[in-house]
């Protein structure tokens, strides 16, 4: 329009950088926490999305239908018995708050609990949007190393031990016990017996954050820390994202009432989609188990169709742990390999990562790092995407060296 | 628990009050935005989301399924469609961001917009989410006069005049043409011309709400701002809620890239719930007319039942002009009839309403005002609420008077 209005000299002080257009997804698209479209049980859905609007289609008339602020009481029953059966413990449906993803429950407590300049322990790598949200929140993150057992308890005493020296005391120490983000750590019994007691002597509260526990194939479920004795310390987070559907929007926080009745202030959205809320209720009560059995088989196969690509085509340069669940595979290239340059080349190419920096405590660390997400892609994809991802790196840095492997 | 951990010395300063436990709608509900269980289209609902999950239910696998983080592609397609037929102007469907329910994009739309300290005009009887999210933004609010046609135009532009003298360049003007909450009003078209010329001329943006537009059955509608020539500083914002069903939380935007890319950039949420979104456009594709003519017919009759309820319960003492839509009644008692504690009283007897200061820019200008959703309540219900209603408000504050009318 030629004589539009501009809004540019209006818009208010420090917003962050405008979105970028969307073009569409890549073509071999290894991002962010996609799901598998070929596991989505489309029928299965349909069945229960009839028979809930059947015999409770009406309720969606009313804000927060017929169940009040913290979400849908049957999604909310369906929780707490899941959360009895497999993961240790039994809240009261009314110490449990729907939220629009676990994100959203993140957010709201680290609205909750943050005030600028307090200090908050978090895994050394971490859900990037996490570590955003606590620094936007003004937080000194102090970072803890992980292992192939996950968050260091020896660490984690040190970093107590000289935080109470300095009279600093933590606000809260945020981690992912079960399929940690990015590493996909597990971390075992006896380590987390440690966590929650020396994390309970200094005073010094859990968010456990179980966003992706529920995809666990090859490592006997251990129970929640919020499952465990001593642990009244703890709020539990997880979420129907990654099992179910993440355009579903469905997470939530098990918290004692103190604490969601503040979170429930905050969260100023007219409550939690109800639709998806009422169908994820109806479909995970029936077919859980059925459902995340098959999920997992598809994505242990996926994740060997990744491993098998990156062995073929990086051979020894890239490094990683097998992981013993969910939908991510944390890549170590050689030193020399700057994963944030490498991503925007590959995407050139239509193969889009997310480098390492971004799920790193210090960015500095993890500059040769990347996470591949395996679920979305096919198998086709993932073999096409590594070759062509291989080809790019080569290209760039000289890794993998030509001839790494027969087939190139 | 015995031991329980305590939460309580680790909250954020400055959080606003914890929210009350939830203990059920009460017995008779004229508060908040719902809309009429009976009104619900379940059946139709069902084939659609039957129809849309075995068509796209695979999309479901990924954030913001197959349309990128402004909404399903579909939705915004028929959002513009709808408003190319209605409401007198076509966005291209990437000017439009659907939203978790209009509300949140009124909050983006403020964030994007006001620093602290700026001043926003705004009608003196608004949305009282909106004026409370406005002064969370620090805004200052100048309150515009309303009349039987909506906003005053001859006030607003006293209002900029004096501003301008003063030097202070207004950020925006909020603004419910086409039926006012709360005074359900509709702006004439002469009038819609002179709002647009005069903020035009002053280089003041509105913001046009016209999330209860869709519910008009005694007026012509007119067009939108939007629609309208030499519209183009106007950003219109509008809901599926009120006409489908509010527990769905789906709203837009539509506006420039530049806004939106900002609005965007701030909104944190994964995206908004896709089923809802898929299932919405599917429905109102086929059906959006004669769900909205039958619904009207329904709320046009639940306002009769009012108002003829509150002239027999509280004749002539209860003032209220008659509304040619939405699903809210305006009612003015007489002056020393403070509504807030009318509220509490009521509540005691299972009544709940809205108290007028809670959407009144200056609260003290509405003590004696309250407003009445007549939506969501039977019609039974309305007639059994006023009556208990009168009763409550004869005891306290002897209005209405006893003999005020045959029947009681």
């Amino acid at each position: 329009m030629s004589n539009a209005f501009d809004f540019d000299g209006l818009f208010a002080k420090d917003l962050p950088l405008p979105a970028a257009p969307w073009n569409g997804f890549p073509k071999y698209n290894f991002t962010g926490g996609h799901s598998d479209p070929d596991g989505i049980p489309v029928e299965k859905l349909i069945e229960s999305a009839t028979r809930v609007l059947r015999r409770r289609g009406k309720t969606l008339a009313t804000y927060n239908i017929d169940s009040g602020p913290l979400g849908d009481a049957e999604l909310r029953g369906y929780l707490a018995d899941k959360l009895d059966r497999y993961r240790g413990f039994t809240p009261p449906i009314d110490n449990i708050l729907i939220t629009s993803g676990s994100h959203q429950a993140l957010l709201l407590l680290f609205q909750t609990l943050i005030n600028p300049g307090d200090t908050v322990i978090c895994e050394a790598l971490s859900y990037g949007a996490a570590i955003g949200a606590l620094r936007g929140c003004g937080a000194n993150l102090v970072p803890v190393r992980l292992d192939e057992n996950a968050l260091c308890t020896d660490h984690l005493s040190e970093i107590l031990m000289n935080l109470r020296q300095k009279e600093i005391a933590p606000k809260f120490i945020y981690c992912m016990p079960t399929v940690q983000n990015p590493t996909s750590t597990v971390m075992p019994l006896d380590r987390r017996r440690v966590l929650l007691d020396i994390s309970r002597d200094f005073g010094v509260p859990i968010i456990e954050d179980e966003c992706y526990a529920d995809l666990l194939w090859d490592a006997k479920w251990p129970l929640s820390l919020r499952g465990m004795t001593g642990s009244d310390h703890v709020i539990h987070v997880g979420s129907v994202s990654k099992y179910l559907s993440p355009a579903l929007r469905l997470g939530y926080a098990a918290a004692p009432w103190p604490v969601l009745s503040r979170m429930l202030a905050l969260k100023a959205d007219g409550g939690t989609s109800a639709l998806a809320q009422m169908v994820a209720a109806e479909f995970l009560r029936d077919h859980y188990d059925d459902h995340v059995a098959a999920l997992n088989i598809r994505l242990k196969r996926k994740r060997d169709v990744l491993i098998r690509a990156l062995e073929e085509q990086f051979g020894a340069t890239a490094e990683f742990d097998v992981p013993p669940g969910g939908i991510y595979l944390w890549v170590k290239l050689p030193n020399g390999v700057a994963t944030t340059k490498l991503a925007a080349l590959a995407l050139e190419e239509g193969v889009a990562f997310n480098p390492g920096p971004q799920w790193s405590v210090d960015p500095d660390a993890a500059t040769h790092y990347l996470r591949l997400c395996f679920a979305y892609p096919s198998e086709e994809a993932i073999r096409e995407g590594i070759t062509k991802l291989a080809e790019v790196c080569h290209r760039e840095f000289d890794v993998p060296a030509r001839g790494a492997n027969v087939s190139r």
